[in-house]
């Protein structure tokens, strides 16, 4: 399962390279895993109403064309790796006007409760875990 | 009293336009906040250990002349205003080269509890509104 | 004429409060202010392709009620007021699950050269400027 | 030769989990940079005024221990890799109160014109390539 998630790219992502600073695309990653959780069937304000949180133990990115202010972009989201205690992201933002492949990149994150306490999803919280698990075998 | 916070311009606030995007000023008074409560004698974080948030009921902000990356700014911070409810911060910000004013604004908050509902700081927050109190007539 | 722009809020522009931080509100307006300029017939890329640019010369926020992380939000915005050197947008952001008003806000904008000189946008970029006047007018 | 740079966590900083969103890392990295360009001899103001800019091919991140509200935090900088068309920074973002290590990322830019047309740094811009490569090896 991949989500598509559109946004356009806002003047205050801009920096005086006159191109999208490079932190923006963590939180475009992010606004996909906002959409992929919808998608999977539990969105990701709702997981945190179950007590689970996904701190990001990594982060990649490569940066491969830029994008520029009133942009649309794509985020494709997908799960690609998980198991009882982290959950892997990936992420490829195209520009939509030319289908063109601006960056791709990865995220890893824990599970842990609201205390930031480690906790095993399979175990603890299996329903989250079988969302995830079909997402990615989807 | 006033409080003077140094900040230097990251790269990062800058947008197409070559200059500091307005957006980030809020950001910088809000620095001028920690600094001024940690002066006064309660830091902000040890008030919200207390149970009390000073989320924005108003903003604003006159821009005077634009800041550039790598630019060296003083914040300068005061109370201005102050009741059971409410309080007021406001604002001053120079470029430390030349002494140049860029920028002035305040900020109004309310005094509200963790779950956002509105308290009397006077009556059940005495320490902290004295200190507040105090600032703003030292 | 009044553009309506819909955003679902990012879980990075939330702060520890719980609640959408408040510099993220004009960060909204300026996506108003982009989809304000595409529906007056120059989108705002176009208008700094055309050699102006519209820096900030003020801004208000007015605060009513928090937004939260995934709230669908509308922002309105208008003109409302327009002279030969300056021009003034309003804004509304609404709630769209239930239509509650969660905050106000306004900034007036200079109009200037990419050299951040003033130009008169009157006589200077009439096409611009009429554009503006017919949209407020609308 | 590593920079060290000092920062103290803001409040916009943090997100709605209660600590510092993960993409504010590479905007300290930013900061990061300018104060190594500043300590090498040439501040990357200067090295955009000589028409050279820095833009990211590609970012790490490895998230360790969370940084929250009013820490101060220590990121410590410096040069890893290069040859004539990259350069690779390298970055340890350090607790100041009791020196645990918070965060470790790389970063590895490109070294284009204005116009971001990729240059040869050695042979074009050597002045820039020696003191990156004097940096370097000290």
């Amino acid at each position: 399962m991949t989500s598509k998630s559109k946004l356009v790219v806002r003047y205050a992502e801009t920096d005086q390279m006159g191109i999208v600073h490079h932190s923006n695309y963590p939180i475009w990653y992010e606004v996909g895993r906002t959409d992929f959780t919808k998608e999977m069937g539990m969105p990701y304000d709702e997981i945190e109403a179950n007590g689970v949180m996904f701190p990001l133990l990594s982060l990649n990115c490569k940066y491969i064309k830029a994008a520029k202010y009133n942009d649309t972009v794509i985020v494709e989201t997908s799960v690609t790796k998980l198991n009882m205690v982290k959950v892997e992201f990936s992420y490829k933002v195209f520009r939509e006007s030319d289908g063109e492949l601006l960056n791709t990149g990865s995220t890893v994150h824990g599970m842990v409760t609201k205390a930031l306490e480690p906790l095993n999803m399979k175990k603890e919280k299996p329903e989250i875990y079988r969302l995830l698990q079909a997402a990615m075998e989807k």
